[in-house]
């Protein structure tokens, strides 16, 4: 029996998905070859990436909008410095809201002028910012809609009149937004996509080509449109699980019928959290994020107990993160509501026992 | 049966390397999770990449010699890009032998003044020059071991009192040479090593810190190696794979067992190559690779009716380079011999339906 996995990134993947990935391996295609070892440039692999890229667009709405979806290496961490590459002429905005932004922060300081609009460093990232003012002479503005390690995500996107661009990782594909208010949106894929080794970038071509320094090919959102993503090798294995991911999310109902979903388990975790004296949460209640739920035991005693308790549980992927501390449940797109359950009974279990 | 792969990259890898890779999909470590699911800093998947890095190490010689080895995303695309960022503070010498050292050259000249020392554009890259001088006040030389699309192979490397820098992609665990003499050593995993999605670095940690720029973290070689290749998630299943085919290879005796198998593949080829009339070669005959093998029909009449025989014979991947046109056939590490025979058995049956 499988386990439940709250593991926050890489994380889990819906069981089908990994069945045809595992397949795969050994014969993709009913070629008598294995995905690994097949030509990128061969019609088979065309035909996944190009498929990865419509469902993308599909699942977003963002059809016909003036829209390019890329599927590149080298995590969100190298979109922080593409990003700035690509866009930042003299000055950006950034929104300040946890690890994340504050490493995106730093690598766009090496292109330009760089105003932190807000930030909630102040309180350990415990909360998102709000009635902030974006300079309408910056080159973009830039946000991070979940922060992962804290366990807030961004409830309302400023309006603007700039280009907005927002680093989706840990929740793009969860919950419905207006996208097209969007002009460049990235995500690792190991959450709601798929394995580490692939990133999509959903990207405006209008905001392209308006800065003068020289871009190297390898950096250049131009080079990878122009290529379809072909400019060189793709990671194949992690873009092909990643198309079978949106595929699944597809036939289920897309991004509405996900979203009420995600709502049930993080309602029934939270309410928990909130009704069970023995926890507490660690972030301010109407910044929750639906993606990963941050707690912490109101007894630092029971400490042992509770990490037994879920352990049997055969729950994985608990522990919050180092700067954080206590409990970090992740609940993607794929994790079964009788996970988020199983997690509840073992909070009530403790209270029984305490 | 599996097909007869003779594909340039991503192409054939062993057997058991595949078994083992679709297993871990589905169930990793025996611990009821995916291997796509666990997080990368999880212990077993910390041993994967220690592993895989100590591998590399034993099987290039370099252990405790000053070597690190990085396991990082982007391709060799991306290092010809790091390569300059990191080493080139005033001018760089490049030895130009295809494609790949064209684009090398190409994203290291927005770095500073770059000497190319010898070419061989000037017939189509099927040779290697020889007999060039490199400054010896350039930062570095660069070249290019082996040429994937030309089928053109360095046998002799410069003796050099610069740091040396080698893209081994195509060649790299396939023959013995002296790995010390080289100062950085950057490979695509997608032809001896693994799936795409990582590139492995060996690089001697004295060349670093030289340049006076400042290098955006995820460009930066000292980054990398301060994390030991985990300052992001890594491209997590393609650097297990590589790590299961590092651990073949060794299990096999290492690269000089590989380079009698490589090298008894090669002539089977070549032989077949220079006796049957209906073929010729198409690069110099002491420059020819021992791992991608490129010729042509001497009577290209006969195109459809080989084409046919090799295709019925369930060989794959045996169309030349669009820029070369003809043939090419690559004999990675894990082509077994009898798929050079059949290859042969091909060529002798068109010359007797000739």
């Amino acid at each position: 029996m499988k386990k439940h996995n709250f593991s926050a990134g890489p994380c889990i993947l819906p069981e089908e998905v990994l069945q045809k990935a595992s397949e795969a391996v050994i014969n993709f295609n009913n070629d008598d070859l294995s995905l690994l070892e097949i030509s990128h440039r061969s019609k088979p692999f065309v035909d996944v990436m190009e498929h990865a890229r419509a469902l993308t667009l599909e699942l977003l709405g963002l059809e016909n909008k003036g829209y390019k979806v890329l599927f590149l290496q080298g995590g969100a961490s190298t979109q922080f410095l593409m990003a700035a590459y690509n866009l930042l002429n003299k000055k950006a905005a950034y929104l300040n809201t946890g690890t994340w932004a504050d490493k995106a922060i730093k690598e766009a300081k090496l292109f330009g002028e760089l105003i932190e609009v807000a930030s909630s460093k102040d309180k350990n990232f415990t909360y998102i910012p709000k009635g902030y003012k974006v300079p309408t002479d910056a080159d973009y503005f830039h946000c991070t809609s979940n922060n992962t390690i804290f366990g807030t995500q961004i409830k309302e996107f400023p309006e603007l009149d700039i280009p907005m661009v927002c680093d989706m990782s840990s929740d793009i594909f969860s919950r419905q937004l207006d996208f097209s208010k969007f002009d460049l949106i990235y995500a690792g894929a190991q959450k709601n996509m798929g394995p580490a080794g692939t990133t999509v970038i959903i990207i405006k071509e209008d905001i392209l080509g308006k800065v003068e320094r020289t871009i190297p090919s390898m950096l250049s959102y131009k080079t990878h449109i122009s290529k379809d993503s072909m400019f060189n090798t793709p990671a194949v294995f992690p873009v092909y699980v990643s198309m079978l991911t949106l595929q699944w999310l597809k036939d289920l109902g897309g991004i509405p019928f996900i979203e009420k979903v995600n709502q049930k388990k993080a309602d029934l975790l939270y309410n928990e959290i909130d009704r069970n004296p023995l926890f507490q949460g660690v972030v301010a209640t109407e910044d929750r994020s639906i993606m990963n739920a941050t707690f912490t035991l109101t007894n630092e005693t029971l400490k042992d107990t509770f990490d037994s308790l879920w352990k049997e549980a055969r729950i994985n992927g608990l522990n919050g993160h180092r700067s954080v501390g206590g409990y970090r449940a992740s609940m993607y797109n794929a994790l079964p509501l009788y996970s988020v359950q199983a997690l509840v009974d073992t909070m009530r279990e403790l209270e029984r026992k305490a």
